[in-house]
């Protein structure tokens, strides 16, 4: 995949990276919807290609060509057939003198990305060739990789175009470790034997790190950076990190703002605060990076800026050319997702008195309870205070009084099987407003994306099934 | 001239900074060829500024606005009248709502700098947003100037728009400290004082700070990081500034490509060379930076590409979006400057295998003896490895015999009066082949522009009023 942000683009097609924990149905389905010319596919995922090339078979249509990755040192394991290649054969085969084949325009698309589905269907996010390298620049500068840097990748590659990292790593002479299955362990391992300098990770990878056992960490040979973002960061997981030896950049963006678009950018005075309260500051998503034009918090309907105050929210908006061309083949969704000019997050924040701005929550995710807004991000903040919680989500479940109420599902850290929901509500009852406390907390399991936000539709489902409480 | 870096672009209006070092006459020139509204003026600088008003009333030109920037805490040295405004009086009077007058085109002008002068008269270099913003974003990371950097200006800023670093600076949060005087002591001091990470300084500067006295000079708090160009470095001087602790960067570039184009990358590689062989190789000039398309050495003729063998000679040509716009007023000049489709640098340069390019000479600056070209930077080199020489520049003087032979002029260093024209010459004889090393000596001082480059076709002029030795 890697190799695969250089090779395709320059040979002047378009890259489209996709999830490998896709099954065969949405396979097919992406592959016809993106009209792929040559799918690139690794030993291990081959099976599920050829379950997608099967549904191609049934409606007719012409599969693409297959190129397969096979295992270093392994046998091949397809039959090389007219319709199929080995990766390193073809490679063998290409031509030395082949002339890259430069975009006609700069805003001509470089790649596809699929939304990772957190609220609906993927959609085809395209990026410009203009945008990714301002894109690249911007993202080396945002998270202060210097030269050589040693990068090892926790999140996907295949999410957001990995940042456009791949591209800005190489800029800088950077080295790429990859890891086939991402662990705690395998982490440690990973910094002590290459001396990493910088990862990315999402708050569920920075939970997986601060809560693993002591015999899978390894001493960091010296300050590592981490970036994270997908999600808010709960204070007391980056107070964690950095007690560890992390150095924690919180990041805020959406596949359609190329990855990150803000950032918060530390301040030196912050500095000599005590852990907590730097670890809220740092909570928050910042300011916008170099290369995007501007970040705003708007009202959704009237489009008017919210005050600078930290409690007006408004939705996030995006504007610049670090924002997508559009969604493939879907302009009723490019429109909506534009419309006042625009690009709209979907997410709801304010602004504080320093123009950083804080998500309080998603537009979608709201809970709205006897009139009053209740940031379920708020609430989760709280839920991860206490010391029996490892993961925890609130959504809205309906009331016939309320209207809405909040409903946490949470799950437990391991030996913590005797705490009740009643000592969750109360823990949340003393650190919260009333009416912010869940009235319901369910233990189980969350349901996540593969690049592990959870799928907070799905929990909302389940709380609608529950029925009123009142 | 900082804060203008700002106000100017913000008011929609097109920067111009000025050498400080013109005179009224050249000053008026200027005013009259940019077609200045405002004029902004030092009050050190105030009685040149007043010699151009008087120029230009002879001419019945109306002047422009003057503004004065008077000095802190002193007495306004003008009468205010209508035409005359002091800076920070202009500013207390300003509207805190003004709403910034953005371009309407990103290639719309930003900022109008007329050349150093070292081989024509000043021409008037254009530079557009879109050039700015990339070259901004590109020169803070080809300088590896991270987060909250502290930059000392000992390059003054009206050169080639500080290589758009004050616009880099501020995007990572930069503090500017700022001499009226450079002076290896207010240098060292500065350092000391202010923690300075990074400077920049042409090869004079670092010649006057590895040949400044011990008690002029301070230990460095830190390695101290140092960008030179404008002239090939002596290997010599790059040593001694990294035994004093400076780390020496070597960037190459013209106004016409926004300051620097190319850069010296380091490669971790070369650390365990010696420190003579690492100087040389730090002494060629690279690669292109993130900012330009390309950078290449062809023939000025026939555009062919030149080999990459470390000898074949050729013309350095720039592509890219951070090469001018062209030169203001003068379609002849600017046709010139790109006939071929690229900008001619007029420099003279081989590519190595390695693909860095290594300048040999100007154009106009190579001496051709008996049919041989002679790289006059190369007998330069060899010069500044002699113990007596502090300063040296090679021309060509003409010759009825030879077309021409190598003529130098020397400045040497104190205390060493008694070193004789034979002996430099042998010791080139001793260090090139016979037919470079210099056949006539001159000891003087060397003339240079204000930013510090030898004035070469002075020199030029003076041999050639020698006539030939032949």
């Amino acid at each position: 995949m890697h190799e695969l942000h250089f090779a395709v683009p320059m040979a002047g097609a378009v890259l489209c990276t996709l999830n490998t924990r896709y099954d065969s149905a949405m396979l097919s389905s992406l592959l016809t919807h993106s009209e792929a010319k040559i799918i690139f596919v690794d030993y291990q995922l081959l099976e599920i290609a050829r379950g997608a090339f099967q549904v191609h078979e049934k409606t007719g249509a012409e599969p693409p060509l297959l190129v397969l990755i096979s295992e270093s040192d392994g046998p091949c394991p397809v039959d090389i057939t007219s319709n199929t290649y080995e990766y390193e054969s073809l490679l063998a085969n290409g031509q030395n003198g082949f002339q890259v084949r430069r975009p006609n325009c700069e805003w001509d698309p470089i790649s596809l990305n699929y939304t990772s589905g957190t609220t609906s269907r993927p959609k085809g996010v395209v990026y410009s060739h203009r945008g990714a390298y301002l894109n690249s620049l911007a993202t080396v500068l945002l998270h202060g990789i210097g030269s050589m840097p040693v990068y090892l990748w926790t999140v996907p590659m295949f999410h957001c175009n990995g940042w456009c990292l791949i591209w800005g790593l190489a800029a800088q002479g950077g080295t790429n470790i990859c890891l086939r299955k991402v662990t705690p362990k395998g982490i440690f391992d990973s910094i002590a034997k290459h001396s990493v300098t910088h990862m990315g990770g999402a708050p569920t990878v920075l939970n997986m790190i601060v809560n693993s056992p002591v015999s899978d960490q390894s001493p960091l040979p010296h300050k590592v950076e981490v970036m994270t973002g997908g999600a808010p960061p709960p204070p007391q997981i980056i107070s964690k990190m950095e007690e560890l030896g992390f150095g924690v950049s919180h990041l805020y963006g959406l596949t359609e703002t190329y990855g990150p678009g803000t950032s918060c950018i530390w301040k030196p005075e912050w500095d000599s605060l005590p852990l907590d309260e730097r670890s809220k500051l740092k909570a928050r998503q910042g300011v916008h990076h170099l290369g995007l034009e501007e970040v705003d918090i708007r009202d959704p309907v009237t489009l008017a800026r919210v005050p600078a105050d930290g409690k007006t929210m408004g939705e996030i908006m995006f504007r610049g050319n670090t924002v997508m061309s559009g969604y493939l083949k879907d302009l009723k969704a490019t429109e909506e997702a534009f419309s006042g000019g625009w690009f709209r997050s979907g997410d709801l924040a304010v602004k504080h008195p320093d123009n950083y701005i804080e998500v309080k929550d998603r537009l979608k995710d709201i809970v709205i309870s006897g009139g009053e807004n209740i940031s379920t991000v708020e609430v989760e903040t709280v839920l991860f205070g206490h010391p029996a919680v490892l993961e925890a989500a609130v959504v809205a479940r309906p009331d016939d009084h309320w209207g809405q109420t909040p409903c946490a599902f949470v799950k437990l850290k391991e030996g913590y099987d005797h705490v009740s929901a009643q000592e969750i509500i109360k823990f949340c009852r003393d650190h919260l407003p009333h009416y912010m406390a869940p009235r319901t907390v369910i233990f189980e399991d969350l349901p996540k994306t593969s690049t592990g936000k959870t799928q907070k539709f799905i929990l909302r489902e389940k709380a609608k099934t529950m029925g009123s409480l009142s």
